[in-house]
């Protein structure tokens, strides 16, 4: 049947493409609320096609927010269950001057399809759809059974995702979940991402005088707020660039001499986080590779500094309060809300007599690190190999998706995520762009995934 | 001819009162291009009031931005002159939701007039003018020269006026000058001050990468622009809160143990400055008194951090830049060009090879510290006996007015900072006020002083 599903794809390029264009038109920014209307479109787009190939019970299960898109198809007796998940929100298409075509205007050119969600996610997610309707529509039937689970919120977060599944848990029960939202290293170097960093994300609010004071009238005699920010984040690093929160790599796992020679092999190369960052020179903790410090070792990030005066001129102002925002991204057995504790309440310790200092963190996701001797990882490798022409590469990836530690954690089943973007991509910036034979491809290989999970099954 | 001009006062507080309504009502914010033509009129308001009562030699004198009215009245032969400094200019009125009665309608609410310049400085310039006006109404004649020097730009650090004063030098010069434009420490508590500190305004850029990169990607690989900021404020200052730029304090005038007494017996309590402030505790230089903090040491500052992401929620970004407003404030004998370049230079020096760091300053000015034995300082000190019935303190002040050590540095001659201010009058904060007494007395005073500057002279 995989033959067939093959051939039904390939004979309906043409109208796959339109079909992408169609869904990517529609601006479903999660985080914005005068997306809402569009938010809602595309979910009951997703739904109302699911229906069109023949899944079944089609819903839009409503959260506090967006609705996650459920549908399944359960007739492979005796077979495993495959989850599908992705999400068909967007990120904000800001700064839009610098699009060359915009963002939710699709636009392929020299084979490349511009637009916001392109790559992230609704075009990745899409070639994961376009298999099962081409077992669906050239067979009647799918290999093996297949649930989705569509959401709308992972741009912001997926914070109501964890109370979705647990409120439908029978529902969303599978044996295996594969998320296609994810980069290969290169077209002919296909990747399968084994582990993804958690986040902790936080404030720190600093106060000092009641109201902003006159650095003339009161400079020197108290202690400026923004000052004593700086003075607590500058610490929460030591000269090496470790982070210093007192047992912060307590639970780090730490990797085995094999893993972190493959790492050192199949992770990003240096000289190109240099050219792609234009970084003057590389920065870390200096007792590991690059590769290592962005897949498997934690960070913490200051990402800006609210308070007092920054505009253009002069202002001598004491600033009453700074805020800044900060986050750490997880490594592997780091649990978020044990870090997150550390973290307030290391950097509430800091606070000197002079001001007050609160920490919390609001957003917390825990890393993730799926097992690599799982079938289905096996299942997923053939799959790449006779898609893409090449066997995957295993890789530890910086990034954070929380819905892959909500799975582990809530259904204990194995994740594959099963990547077709290219590195790229520009996900999250002006002209986000998905390679067109990426998509084909993509459907192909998520088209011998499926069959290969009945196999190994059998 | 002193009793006349105090009579002519006395008889005329309604009118004076009207006039100076007048002149308030003119939103003359030196800041804003908007408030151009407003400016003009507030200069041009003067000028007319300058004719009207006897002066000589009315003009504007233009500059690149806003004109410094002149005007003199010179046959008080064998007499000394005094140029008579204030400024028309006023800072902009921002929040305007938090001004019970809008900034540029005067209202006088229980013997107090609110308005935007009320005290800063049309209030108290309209003073020294006013002792003018009686002598030339009742006595056709001054007891000593006088010229004015009313200029526009001093709320956005008289940037004009030094060139001004070296293109007309012949025209402004004068034996002494005279300045309302501070704060007395209470209505029975005259106070002189004969220290200002200098300022130096700088920024500090630090750029990393060569655009804003997602943390999850990079976070870990490359030195944090915002991080490496913080790591560089932070070291500005030691454990004790001492500046640690290497030279900093070289120059620093020491104070004598008898100065170090008096301002510690005049200058600001620190119960006072941790009430007013609402500081948690005081802070600064452990060795020092508040006070002498506050006027005789210098300072750094941070003003304001930008760059990265400072709004709602949560964004992961690694910012490309991160750019800190930054200014110290200069005590007596440190001079602003050197320290401008000590600052530069060693915030450059301390520059990681993971980053670059640019450092500079765009506003300069000088401290001023001015002779207190000279005899125009016992003319000040009899006029503030005669019409606020005490003998004024001499403080030494935290703010900076760069005309102070432009006066010096150009003509060589005693400044009297002849404040009428009080406490709180909350200059450059909304509900400004200045007290009608403080009018009145000051009125007086400045008819005093003028007759003194000629006795003391004979």
């Amino acid at each position: 049947m995989t033959a067939s599903a093959l051939a039904y794809h390939r004979d309906r390029r043409e109208a796959t493409l339109e079909q992408l264009l169609d869904v990517l038109r529609i601006p479903s920014v999660s985080t914005l609320p005068e997306h809402a209307d569009d938010i809602r479109q595309a979910a009951e787009w997703i739904a109302a096609y699911a229906r069109e190939i023949g899944l079944e019970n089609v819903e839009l299960i409503e959260t506090e927010r967006h609705p996650v898109v459920y549908a399944d198809w359960l007739h492979a007796e005796g077979q495993p269950t495959v989850l599908v998940y992705g999400h068909y929100d967007v990120q904000p298409p800001d700064p839009l001057e610098e699009w060359e075509t915009p963002p939710f205007e699709p636009t392929v050119r020299e084979g490349k399809l511009f637009a916001r969600g392109s790559s992230d996610d609704k075009g990745q997610v899409f070639a994961q759809l376009k298999a099962v309707e081409a077992y669906l529509k050239s067979e009647g039937s799918l290999p093996v059974n297949v649930k989705l689970c569509i959401e709308g919120e992972e741009e912001i977060g997926s914070q109501h995702l964890p109370d979705t599944l647990q409120a439908h848990h029978e529902r969303f029960t599978a044996d295996m979940c594969v998320i296609s939202d994810s980069q290969m290293q290169a077209p002919d170097r296909p990747t399968i991402v084994y582990g993804l960093r958690g986040m902790v994300y936080g404030e720190i609010e600093v106060t000092g005088p009641s109201h902003d004071l006159h650095s003339g009238a009161y400079g020197g005699a108290v202690h400026n707020p923004m000052q004593a920010m700086c003075e607590i984040l500058a610490s929460l690093h030591d000269a090496d660039g470790r982070v210093a929160i007192p047992g912060f790599y307590d639970d780090v796992r730490a990797l085995g001499d094999d893993e972190r020679a493959e790492v050192a092999e199949t992770g990003v190369a240096e000289s190109s986080v240099l050219s792609e960052s234009g970084a003057p020179a590389l920065w870390g903790e200096p007792d590991c590779r690059v590769a290592e410090r962005l897949g498997a070792r934690p960070t913490l990030e200051i990402h800006g500094i609210r308070g007092g005066f920054t505009g253009d001129g002069a202002k001598t102002v004491i600033p009453a309060k700074a805020l800044a925002k900060v986050s750490m991204r997880l490594a592997a057995h780091q649990r978020a809300d044990e870090i997150a504790e550390l973290f307030q309440r290391h950097v509430e310790s800091l606070a000197p007599e002079t001001v007050h200092v609160r920490a919390h963190a609001f957003f917390k996701a825990d890393p993730a690190l799926v097992e690599r001797d799982h079938p289905v990882m096996e299942a997923a490798a053939g799959a790449y190999q006779s898609s893409f022409g090449a066997r995957p590469v295993f890789t530890l990836e910086g990034g954070t998706i929380p819905v892959v530690s909500t799975l582990q954690r809530q259904y204990e089943i194995p994740v594959v995520l099963m990547g077709f973007g290219l590195p790229d991509d520009r996900l999250h910036s002006p002209n986000e762009k998905f390679d067109l034979r990426q998509l084909e491809r993509g459907v192909e290989c998520a088209i011998h995934f499926l069959s290969n999970v009945a196999s190994h099954h059998g």
